[in-house]
């Protein structure tokens, strides 16, 4: 953290005014490496083809976290302490008892709390009240005035795509599967933020909700990973007690991944980790126990990355059902929110229904006959008795007396059905992940008998591509060092940056610290000739090649072939 | 908006949940249209070299804007309906009455809405409440316990930049000038959201900070826009009363624009909108007048665009001088927002000290010795009288006596000095500029006597580039216009979809009203000898060529250069 925050990555937000616990800036450095990364993930994604990017409002009113359930269950315990009034998360108290704390209950909880006499962390005292549920949602209210509208900061993004459902099925026609991803801040109002980066209370998610028709057999191809094995910990529950290594067919096959969907995206995951890279060694797929995952969910795993907190939960990949569109269905009645499934063959029924007689209901309801009509035609059951109550869609209720219909058998084709999709959602936290690459890229060795840094990060993140260095900035180095930054940064999407304070060494050593992969020096000869040196970052190699091809390498990603 | 709702760029957010005013979603096609129009505007700074990107939390303490002006300042006038009670923006009430109605005071807005009778829009009277600032911040509480921090959704990017100041000096090694740019979301609880996009809730800006020395003279080079004449509409105190036509270099030479910094910054937005695909002539620059400005700012121009709703702001680019570093430092004591400027020769000074006197100071003060020591070296001036109070870093004060310290005569040599940078600010509105690159781009033709929509939209900003069409969806067809949507898929950046659905004219017509600017046909003849057909959607005119040429031209952009 200490280089990070030197160096311009990544900082305590608001420092001087005192800063705020979990909350971070990426600087002038990190702000770079933050794009990038974000950039990548979504190539990756929209590539597939059948993914669209939306970018939907953080606030959110309340009626869509009440059918969401996060008003009801986005919340951590909190433990209070009786004699100081100091509080802290529950589980975080009591992880020295437990292996997952934060799937207990606050009775369980409390129970752990007592048993083990758990010291206050602040006074030293063991004297608890009851632990609480709190909401971790930042609350705030629509409109300047009196009578404004309760909202939230949304805990996720995944809403954003599941209210969008109706246009990203039209603009796919229908035809599942697709997805939609989405990439942007989420607010968790943490208790008391810890482990710097991993514990924000504002941070950088990317998700991808993905729909499926249930009934259709997944099709994906899973040659791409033959002969890699990943790390997996499946759920106990399931037979197989141990961390394993396994091929990702192999585990499908054995139903140890449950889903092929899930399948593919925890393969598809990987791979996005390590082209931006991640020590694949440092990756394991932690399976949860059926008691961690959600009611509604079928599978889910965690990918874990181990770094300097230990093994961290970086992504979640889970098949959620059709929870989240039939919660807003439910909560809206919008009749938007289904996929169409054509039968392979039509279906012929016959079936009573209870037609309208015209002669009786136009009389009788006059303006609204025609909606009753609808609606009688749109029963799927027979009346039970007479009369009955008849719900029409302008959401007015009328009474249907028994000579108002008459029941007729009639014959009906049946195409096909709107049902509700599954989602199977990878859910990344991109602030991890980046602390993560961080961690797998550095590299402390020595030099002239000095503890010397390399961070080694792919060319796909780092913060610059390239550094221009005058060796002194005199006898017109520093104009032509200048002069190639300018040119280089007519390149697409090339980071330059000039560097002239300090020794030579100075500088390709702060280069190194960031990462940035190739150093060019404007030295004599460069004045004489044209030509530049050009240092690779990971074993600081040198080589001298003229400026055009410099660019068309630099340009092509080909500067690596010149070694 | 009609058609934006219709084919998935813009739409209400919210909308199953019954909505929220004053929130949108980009949706599957508008999503990409936002993230090239931001991937544009990041690349167009970024490029300049003394540029960089930083990303700091939405959520904003108090402090920070207390400091910043935003919680006494950041307010509409309110009026209340004495009769019905329903409250609209003041400003909105007196709007044909006033040429500038939100510059007005809350007297003089009251003095209007009586002099005019200005009637209710909800009932019709005209019987008003005397008129209330109302805060447009949202706000929330950080931490989820008891005893939380109030804090703000943050009103702009821009602080962000003025606290990570010491971070951006310290990466450009205190040379300025350099700025930093922001790409996220501000907040605005606006009392009354009207105009659809242009005036949003929560909004996609872009802030430019950049860093200069007020006593050194701007270097700009403006050969660049030697023969475009700008549309200015300067404020009539300068003595030019109505709008012109001018060069930049003109302008500043005549003091119209009065700093070549801002000057180099409107010509600079200038070019990235076009870049992006606005009409030139339906862009002016019109200065604001003094009681229009901020009281710290020297310079002010908006860049207004013409579309369905009139000339609207977009951009605002002003010279803020040091008010926003100089708040902070105000409110923090830090003394890390200044900037060191070396004299050209070293400034030689004779003055009387008051020098500690250690035998005495010593034993007096003990452990604090060395302060007492350091602040005495510290005074600018000599003590009035004896004793007095003086200041120690550690925050105690001490009573120094006369025979404390000795008045000596010392010879000093100051190098330099430190020093609160200007600043001059681009602030960009994301979405009212691709609101009004839709509103230039679209052109309302007619084929075959039905009217027929295209939207004119750069490659740089299309939501897609390709799409892939297969005649009809048999014979293989469908296979070969899939394999290459995955194919062009794999270049990099390149947008491609698929469409299969309905009549091939259909399709074309759907491309065309989303600027999708090259159609790519897959029919018979690709089946029998692997070309394609490229149609272009500016002129619908269709070219064949090979799959290998295809993707060689869409990778390098260079399509067009085949017609």
């Amino acid at each position: 953290m200490s280089l990070l925050k030197r160096r311009g990555m990544i900082f305590p937000a608001f420092s001087i005014h005192g800063g705020v616990a979990g909350l971070f800036d990426y600087g002038p450095v990190g702000g770079r490496l933050l794009r990038k990364v974000q950039q990548e993930w979504r190539e990756h994604w929209l590539s597939k083809g059948n993914i669209v990017e939306i970018d939907s409002p953080t606030i959110t009113p309340d009626s869509v976290l009440a059918a969401s359930g996060h008003i009801s269950a986005f919340n951590d315990h909190a433990s209070e302490c009786n004699a100081c009034n100091a509080i802290f998360r529950s589980d975080h108290l009591v992880e020295e008892f437990h292996q997952n704390p934060d799937s207990l209950s606050g009775p369980d909880l409390d129970a752990i709390l007592t048993t083990n006499n758990v010291a206050c962390p602040s006074c030293k005292e063991s004297d608890w009240l009851a632990s609480r549920p709190m909401n971790l949602m930042f609350g705030t209210r629509i409109g300047a005035t009196r009578g404004g509208r309760q909202a939230y900061m949304r805990p996720e993004t995944a809403q954003g795509m599941f209210l969008t459902y109706p246009m990203i099925q039209r603009h796919f026609r229908n035809r599942l599967p697709f997805g939609a991803i989405q990439v942007g801040k989420g607010y968790r109002n943490e208790i008391s933020p810890r482990q710097g980066m991993i514990r924000q209370r504002e941070f950088n998610m990317a998700e991808l909700e993905y729909f499926i028709d249930p009934e259709t057999d997944a099709s994906h191809d899973f040659t791409k990973w033959d002969g890699i094995e990943f790390n997996l910990i499946p759920d106990p529950a399931g037979g197989q007690q141990n961390e394993t290594k396994m091929g990702i067919s192999a585990a499908l096959n054995e139903n140890i991944i449950r889903h092929p969907t899930v399948a593919f995206f925890m393969a598809e995951t990987f791979d996005f980790l390590i082209n931006i890279g991640a020590n694949p060694e440092k990756i394991r797929f932690r399976q949860h126990e059926s008691d961690e995952m959600a009611h509604y969910a079928t599978d889910c795993w965690d990918l874990e990355m181990l770094g300097s907190y230990g093994w961290i939960e970086c992504v979640g990949i889970a098949h959620r059902g059709c929870y989240d569109l039939g919660a807003h269905e439910e909560a809206t009645n919008s009749k938007e929110l289904r996929a169409w499934r054509e039968f392979a063959e039509p279906i012929e029924i016959d079936k009573e229904v209870a037609a309208a007689v015209g002669a009786v209901i136009g009389p009788a309801f006059r303006q609204q006959a025609g909606l009753v009509t609808q609606a009688l035609s749109e029963l799927n059951d027979l009346p039970s008795a007479f009369p009955f109550d008849l719900n029409l869609s302008d959401g007015t209720t009328v009474s249907i007396e028994e000579n108002m219909v008459e029941i007729k058998r009639v014959q009906e084709t049946i195409r096909g059905e709107w049902f509700l999709p599954h989602v199977v959602e990878p859910a990344f936290g991109l602030d991890r992940i980046i602390w993560h690459i961080l961690d797998h890229g550095y590299e402390m060795t020595e030099k002239e008998g000095e503890e010397y840094l390399i961070l080694h990060l792919t060319e796909s993140v780092a913060p610059y591509e390239v550094v221009v260095l005058p060796l002194f900035e005199k006898d017109g180095m520093d104009e032509v060092a200048n002069q190639i930054q300018r040119d280089l940064l007519k390149l697409n999407g090339i980071g330059v940056y000039y560097d002239g304070s300090k020794s030579i060494g100075r500088r390709y050593a702060r280069a190194d610290e960031i990462g940035v992969p190739w150093a060019i020096t404007v030295d004599h000869t460069t004045i004489e000739d044209g030509t530049v040196t050009i240092r690779r970052r990971d074993d600081q190699l040198q080589i001298r090649i003229s400026q055009d091809d410099l660019a068309q390498h630099l340009q092509n990603g080909t500067l690596g072939s010149l070694y």
